[in-house]
């Protein structure tokens, strides 16, 4: 089997408009327009091509629990997978727990499924299949 | 100016011997060999291209602390930096706080920096100057 690239990794916000020109004044690289996820509870963009900051739309969501509890910070990292249900059920057959049994829409047209941290060594897991339009 | 690029995230974790395997089979990809890195106090290896796992050498020791108070979890991000002399230089003119004001040697021959969290949004960011043998 080919392994899984890294994908992206996560960085949880409290506000993007104080992020972003954060980020980008510290790799160089731009943004791309931010997305609201409304779903999940977020607004999302990637600076460059592999670095995603997430902010909560409220305080009672996932990733608003995060900051309260830890602060802005690393949030999760995300792996590419080629064929979602063959990775997912792979996993799940190997014992990982899955936070999504069944994938969900991602930013950017992408799907993607988490796993549970307390199966993956306390680290917040997602695949992305990739669809649609990459970030620049 | 071209943007620095992801090079990759780290991750702190208490026992190679544990996490090696674990994200070996959650991605499906191979490690590198493990290399000692006695002057920074910790063990470090590549799961694939993009994920470093570092595990303390000693409990006194900046990730060994890291662990104490977190547990093992995401520790850093490392960006891709062509000439680290010239983007240290840049990054402190811009007012981001400088760990290494010069580089030092980090995995793989690499040349390394960091920049403290306090400056960085809470993340401790790391920039490589990539020298000698990339990770498989």
């Amino acid at each position: 089997m080919t392994g899984l690239p890294l994908h992206h990794v996560a960085l949880a916000v409290e506000s993007l408009e104080t992020a972003v020109p954060l980020y980008e004044s510290i790799t160089g690289s731009g943004s791309s327009p931010i997305e609201t996820l409304a779903t999940q509870g977020v607004r999302v963009t990637f600076i460059g091509h592999q670095l995603e900051l997430i902010e909560p739309l409220e305080e009672d969501s996932g990733v608003g629990r995060f900051l309260a509890r830890n602060g802005p910070g690393l949030h999760h990292i995300a792996f590419t997978s080629a064929d979602l249900e063959a990775d997912l059920e792979r996993l799940a057959a190997e014992g990982y727990e899955r936070i999504d049994p069944v994938p969900r829409p991602g930013a950017f047209g992408h799907r993607v499924a988490f796993l549970h941290p307390r199966s993956t060594g306390r680290v917040l897991v997602e695949l992305v299949e990739e669809h649609g339009v990459t970030p620049p």
